[in-house]
């Protein structure tokens, strides 16, 4: 798939940016902070509350719960309660949300490989 | 590049989301709203300050001032005052810009391809 920012031109001639662009709420879901590594720590595996709390280090209780929901809401998360005792709820990729990752994990592992140059 | 989370995890044992991360801070800029899309704007195009107000729609005037120095301050930006009269300024992607335009596209095509079943 040829992406640029012709082809991004083409695809919508009104702009991409226009303020009313449903693409601006998706964006807004998927960049913000919490998202983006929400959604890179479910990349293959089915985590718990506890786990996606731990494994996504400086997220607050209320910030999680915001995030999954967001996440949830747009179909990228599926949530799932165990009926076990006690109850204990799980959370793990859709296929639009593995689709979305297999996006996201080129831009992050770069990020990650040059932030020491960026920030340094 | 394979890029998966087990790869990232390797390039990271101890943590792609610690807290302290620099790749955070890079995150952070590359990911909040205006910073996409002002990155996608430059995307082959050499841009005056009008015009990307203008084509970064909804943008205001502190925003796109703040972006802009977060990006020129990571190296993605390159900011050019033409000395003509009355000077004006041109915005660009540096080749670092360039390479990580090149990751974000993918990602915005997609979004913008999907936005309406997902919104919707």
């Amino acid at each position: 798939m040829p992406a640029s920012g012709d082809r991004l031109r083409q695809l919508l001639p009104g702009g991409v940016f226009e303020a009313n662009c449903p693409s601006r709420v998706v964006l807004d879901h998927v960049t913000s902070k919490w998202g983006v590594l929400v959604l890179v720590a479910l990349d293959d595996r089915v985590l718990r509350w506890s786990e996606l709390r731990r494994t996504v280090e400086g997220v607050s209780d209320k910030m999680l719960a915001q995030t999954l929901r967001s996440l949830e809401g747009d179909g990228f998360v599926h949530r799932d309660v165990r009926p076990v005792i006690p109850p204990h709820v799980e959370y793990s990729l859709t296929p639009r949300g593995r689709e979305l990752v297999a996006l996201l994990l080129p831009l992050f592992t770069w990020i990650v490989e040059n932030a020491h140059d960026i920030v340094g």
